[in-house]
């Protein structure tokens, strides 16, 4: 495996911390604040449900519709409205984990060419990484809306190195989830796992080609490499 | 909306109550048996990861290591093979939902074609239907496994409808998952959601063509249809 020339990286959760998505949803369940991984879960899913029935609604819509499934199923009461303003106001403006900013200039004074991609619409993730103050650390900025299908649909990586006019293997996929690499992967890209708190790999497949803690060891470990 | 002639049944949480799954996962999971719901979507959402990813494992397989994934993120150590029992063992006996067989024998009598279609292996709903006493009730029984996709994958209703013969029009899917509903709607079936406590419908896509409580109010709502 040889020292990639890009990077892609993933943006919620992996660059940015969802606590404050946190908060908000667990508010609006009453205070259940251990519910978020399932509401997280669920939206999730159902993008990935929608993308194998030919629908197509943004990910705050999606994260919206399984926040009102997750109250119902749970017997809250949850107004559609309240559901919306819960999941998409703090989804926007999500602070970034603290190893990020510094992470990213370390990447690109080290020459790697950096850009995203993210399930949140392109509008939304233009607002998120500007909001995170990350925008100018990225060459470009790509959204799943471009080709209407979740990651990890195999089209979603296909546009970002069509786009760059790159090879799969001179490009690693970064991500703090599981689901994100094993789509990388399965169109030939490198993978590396950021290992936030509360995430944890996929055991049916196999291991990401870095995994690591935060964006400084990403960076050590790369420079190792070749 | 005409009257169907075909019904294809989903199998786990529709006709099979998954209560003994909750409390087997709950035990392994350190008592925490409200963290189901999450270890349930979080199987759903891999095994659609699986299913864009080129990978394909059996529904037990992905179960385990969803439960496996849950224990990790939760701070709970669960060894691989804890993990499989405490899926697999009680998934092949679950006990049928108590209006079941009532109502496909209603059903069969009605003169309906019925047949089953599952995420779980060929062989591992071959064990479930005849545990819980339901083999005979089917004229044929489908496994997602025949297409290596889960489902909503298109692939797997075509196969039912292929199988049969039948124009998608004339069928009818029937869940208790709203994700199963909106894959069925999307090849052209019919659907009928069935609430079984703790489900809910997707708010995004269309309201399913029937919504009942049960299998005996499905009987009468199709036999006042057409």
């Amino acid at each position: 495996m040889s020292k990639p020339k890009v990077l892609i990286f993933d943006v919620n959760e992996t660059l940015l911390d969802l606590t404050p998505l946190k908060i908000s949803v667990g508010k609006a369940l009453g205070g259940r604040e251990d519910l978020l991984p399932l509401w997280f879960s669920t939206m999730l899913h159902y993008s990935l449900v929608e993308t194998l029935s030919g629908n197509y609604h943004s990910f705050g819509e999606i994260g919206t519709a399984a926040l009102k499934m997750v109250a119902e199923t749970q017997g809250i009461e949850l107004e559609y409205q309240d559901a919306k303003v819960a999941v998409v106001t703090p989804l926007r403006s999500l602070p970034p984990h603290h190893d990020v900013a510094v992470g990213l200039k370390m990447l690109s004074e080290a020459g790697f060419r950096i850009v995203s991609l993210t399930n949140s619409s392109a509008e939304a993730a233009e607002t998120q990484l500007r909001n995170a103050g990350l925008t100018d650390l990225f060459e470009k900025r790509f959204s799943n809306e471009s080709v209407k299908k979740y990651k990890p649909h195999p089209d979603t990586y296909r546009m970002v190195i069509d786009d760059l006019s790159v090879r799969p293997e001179e490009v690693l996929m970064i991500a703090a989830h599981a689901w994100d690499l094993a789509g990388a992967k399965n169109v030939g890209l490198q993978t590396a796992f950021i290992a936030r708190p509360g995430t944890a790999l996929y055991p049916n497949v196999a291991k990401p080609d870095y995994v690591v803690n935060d964006l400084p060891e990403l960076v050590k470990r790369l420079r190792e490499t070749d």
